[in-house]
C-alpha cells in the first residue's frame, strides 16, 4: 500500500473544498490550485498551499493539464484529485499524472477510455450480462440506422459515443428521419467531441434516472452503497437528487444494485465509480458509468455516515475494502438541492457579488458550499453557489426539512433558484415521488416559481 | 389526542431557533418572544409571529411569567415550549401555563417540583432501585452531619436540596469542619434559592458525567436514547458532549439505561429528560433529572437520526411512542462543542458585534446558532454564541472532523473559546477518551491554549 501524504486538487468551488475536507481529516496535506480570478476562492485559503495556475478560462487554467502537472511537482504532491468536471474524466489527464509518479485518485485510465465510449461501454455491459436497451453498435449508413429504427421501434434516441451526460443526443420520431438526423448528428458530434460516431437505441418516453454508488478496491472487491434519484433535471443537468428512491420496489432495486456491482466487476474497476440507470417501470437499462465522485454524493453519505471522498483516498492507497461493513443499511432519507446564481424563472446565469449571505442550520441540514458574504460569482464556471442537503428520518420530513431550510436562506446580490426549489418541492410529483426525468421541463410554471420569489 | 396549532417559544438564542424550526417542519405556527436588546435575534425572524416582552435584564422579560403569559394568551398560542434554562425547569411557570388553558410543553408541573427537590428525588431515586451515592436526607444540625460524615467516611459533598446543576454544592475534606461549613452552606442556600437545605454525600474524586435521554409518553411508555459523555467541563459548565460515551463498558452502559427507564417510570414520567449519573469507574449514582430538553440534545440526535424536539411536540399533544422503533441503535459517534463568546485563557465574557462570521461546513457537520455576521452579543445573556457538532463512524474520525471543523471558523470583533477546544482535542486524556470531570480544570494550560489562539 502506498501512502499518500500531499494531494493536489485539480479543482474549484465546492468540490475543491470538500477533498480538502476530508484530506485534512485523514491528516493528508493537500495543494489548491486556482485561476487568477479564483484568487479569493475558499479552497485557496483551506487548503496548506495554493498555486496559481493561469487565467480565468478554464481551458487556460483548471483544463490545462501541462500547468496542473506542473503545479504538482512543484508542491512535492504525490497524489492528484479531479473532482468532477474538468478533467475528471479524461484518460489524458490521468495518464500524465501516473507518468510523473503520482497517483490519480481514481479509477484507471484504460477505465476511463472504456466508459468514455458509450459504444464500447455499451458492448461491456451487455456482455456482463448488465440490461441495455435495445439498440446498435456504431453506425454506418443512414440505412442502417433506419432499418435498427424499424426494428427496435420509434422513438429512437440517436447518441454520440464520445457524448455522456445528455450531450450529444437526438430523438427520432418518424422513420424518414432517421437518415437525415443521423448526418447532421454525425457533423455535430464531429464538432464538438472530434468524433463522429453514432449508435441509436431506443428511446424510453419516461423514464427514471436511478443510478448506483459503487466502491471498489485494487484488490478486486466490490460493494454497491444503494441507489440515489436523480429524474429532477433540466437539459439533462440534475437539478434534485435523493438516497433512497422513493415508490421504488424491492427486487428491482436488489436487481440494479448487483447489476452494478457486476458491472463494475466485468472491468475489474476499482475508486468510486457510479452506474447509471434509465428506470422504465420496472425495468432498468444500462445508461453509463461515471468514474468519477458525483455532485450528489452527499445523499448517500446522509444515508450511510460515510465519507465517500475519504474511501477514494483510501482506496487510491490501495487499501482493500476490508475496513468497511457489508451491512450497511440506509438510515432514514436525504435530498440534495443544487443552488445556482442563476434566474429561477429563466435559467440565465447570474455572477456577481454576494452581498449579504445567511445559511440554514441546524437538524439534519448539511451545506457544502465555496461562497460566502462578499463572495464573487464568476461568469466564468458553473453557476453552482453549492448544496443544500438534509437528512431525516423518512422522506416525508426530509421535504419538510427542505422546505424549512431552503426558507431560512438568504442570498443578496445576485439571483439564485432558491426559489425554483421551494415551487418543486411543493408540486404533487414530486411530493408523492411519481415524477420522471421529464418532471421539471413538463411542469414549468413561471408564474408559480415568481410566486415563491416573493413568498 | 390534542392538537397544537401554534406554540409560543419561551426563550432566546439558539434554542428558540431550535424550537422554530422543529415546529416549522412539523407545520406548528411559532410566536417569538423579544427582550427589546434581542430585536434583531434571529428567532424574532424565523417565527411566524414575534411579540416584545420587556427590557433587557432577563427578570424583566425572560423570566417574568406574567409577560409571557399574556403574550402567550394575545397571540393566540396553545402551548409553550420552555426551551432550556430560564423558567425550564420553574413548575410556577409551569402551572401558568396550564391554568391558561395552553400545553406545557414539557413534563408535569410534579414531575418538576420532585425534581427540583434534590433530597426528595434522591429518596425517589432510591426507591426505584436506582444506585444513589451513600448520603443523608435534609441535615437538621451540625452534630448529625458530622456523624453521617463519619460514618459514610471523607471527604464528603454538602448540597443544597434546591440547588442542582452544579450551584449551592461544599468539598469537605476534613471532620472538624463538616459543622462550620455546613452554617455557611446553609446561610448562601438560604440566599440564593430562598431555602437553606442541606443534604450530604459521599464525595467521589474522579467521577465522569454521563447522562441518559430518556424519552416517555403520556401511556406509561418510556424508551431510552442511549448515553451522552458530558465530563468536560468547567465550574460545572458542560463545555463538550460526546455520544456515545468512549472508554466504556457495555454491561454498565445497560444498567445505566435500564435505571434510566427505572427512574422515569417511578414517577410516571413523561415528556424529554435526563437522568445524570456519576460514574465512579464500574459504579454510577444518580445525580439529576432534568425536566427539559439539554443543550447537548444534538449529540443524541447525530446518532440516532432523529429529532428529539419534534418527538418532544409529540408526546405533548399525547402521541404515544408506539411510533419510535424500539431497535435504535447508535450509529457513529457525536461531539459538540460550545462556542462561547469569551476570552479561552480566562474566561471572561466578551460580548460585542461580530463583524465577520465564516462557519464550517461539509461532511458530518451541524451548526446551531442563532448569530450571524453584524450580530451584536449582547452582555445580559449567556455567552453561548453556538453549538458545532460533527458526526462520524467512530470516534477517532469525529475527533478529526471536529478539529477541521474548528480550523474552518472564523469570528471576528469578538474572543470566542474555539482556542480552548482546539487545545482540548490535542490533549491525550480526551484523545483516548480518559477524561473525567476534573480533567479540564487540572490541566488548563494558559499557554498552550494561546498558542492555538496563533495557529
Amino acid at each position: 500500500m502506498t501512502e499518500i501524504r500531499k494531494v493536489l486538487v485539480a479543482n474549484r468551488g465546492e468540490i475543491a473544498l470538500r477533498v480538502i475536507r476530508a484530506c485534512r481529516e485523514v491528516g493528508i496535506k493537500t495543494v489548491a490550485v486556482y485561476s487568477v480570478v479564483d484568487e479569493m476562492g475558499l479552497h485557496t485559503r483551506f487548503a496548506d498551499e495554493a498555486v496559481c495556475i493561469g487565467p480565468g478560462p478554464a481551458t487556460k487554467s483548471y483544463l490545462n493539464i501541462p500547468n496542473l502537472i506542473a503545479a504538482a511537482e512543484i508542491s512535492g504532491a504525490d497524489a492528484v484529485h479531479p473532482g468532477y468536471g474538468f478533467l475528471s474524466e479524461r484518460p489524458e489527464f490521468a495518464d500524465a499524472v501516473q507518468k510523473c509518479g503520482m497517483i490519480f485518485i481514481g479509477p484507471d485510465p484504460e477505465h476511463m477510455r472504456l466508459m468514455g465510449n458509450k459504444v464500447q461501454a455499451r458492448q461491456t455491459m451487455e456482455a456482463a450480462g448488465v440490461p441495455v436497451l435495445p439498440g446498435t453498435g456504431v453506425l454506418e449508413s443512414g440505412e442502417q440506422a433506419r432499418a435498427a429504427a424499424e426494428e427496435i421501434g420509434l422513438p429512437v434516441i440517436l447518441k454520440a459515443s464520445a457524448g455522456g451526460g445528455g450531450r450529444g443526443m437526438k430523438i427520432v420520431w418518424e422513420l424518414d428521419k432517421v437518415a437525415p438526423t443521423l448526418e447532421t448528428a454525425q457533423a455535430e458530434a464531429e464538432a464538438a467531441f472530434g468524433c463522429g460516431d453514432m449508435y441509436l437505441e431506443r428511446y424510453v418516453e419516461s423514464p427514471r434516472h436511478i443510478e448506483i454508488q459503487v466502491v471498489a478496491d485494487q484488490h478486486g472487491d466490490v460493494i454497491d452503497l444503494f441507489e440515489r434519484e436523480c429524474s429532477v433535471q433540466r437539459r439533462h443537468q440534475k437539478v434534485i437528487e435523493e438516497a433512497p428512491a422513493g415508490n421504488f420496489g424491492d427486487e428491482v432495486r436488489k436487481q440494479m444494485r448487483e447489476a452494478a456491482v457486476a458491472a463494475a466487476r466485468a472491468i475489474s474497476y476499482h475508486s468510486l465509480g457510479t452506474v447509471e440507470f434509465l428506470v422504465d417501470g420496472d425495468r432498468f437499462y444500462f445508461m453509463e458509468m461515471n468514474t468519477r465522485v458525483q455532485v450528489e454524493h452527499c445523499v448517500t453519505e446522509m444515508v450511510t455516515g460515510l465519507d465517500l471522498v475519504q474511501e477514494q483516498l483510501r482506496l487510491a492507497a490501495g487499501e482493500p475494502l476490508g475496513h468497511l461493513q457489508r451491512d450497511w443499511h440506509p438510515r432514514g432519507h436525504s435530498i440534495e438541492c443544487r443552488i445556482n446564481a442563476e434566474n429561477p424563472v429563466n435559467f440565465a446565469p447570474h455572477p456577481g457579488t454576494i452581498t449579504a449571505l445567511h445559511l440554514p442550520g441546524g437538524t439534519g441540514v448539511r451545506i457544502d458550499t465555496h461562497v460566502y458574504q462578499g463572495y464573487a460569482v464568476s461568469p466564468y464556471y458553473d453557476s453552482m453557489l453549492g448544496k443544500l442537503i438534509v437528512h431525516a428520518p423518512n422522506r416525508e420530513q426530509a421535504i419538510a426539512r427542505m422546505r424549512r431550510a431552503l426558507d431560512e436562506c438568504v442570498v443578496e446580490g445576485i439571483s439564485t433558484n432558491i426559489a425554483l426549489h421551494r415551487w418543486i418541492l411543493k408540486q404533487a410529483p414530486f411530493v408523492e415521488g411519481t415524477y420522471d426525468t421529464h418532471f421539471l421541463e413538463r411542469n414549468l410554471d413561471p408564474d408559480g416559481i415568481r410566486a415563491e420569489l416573493d413568498a
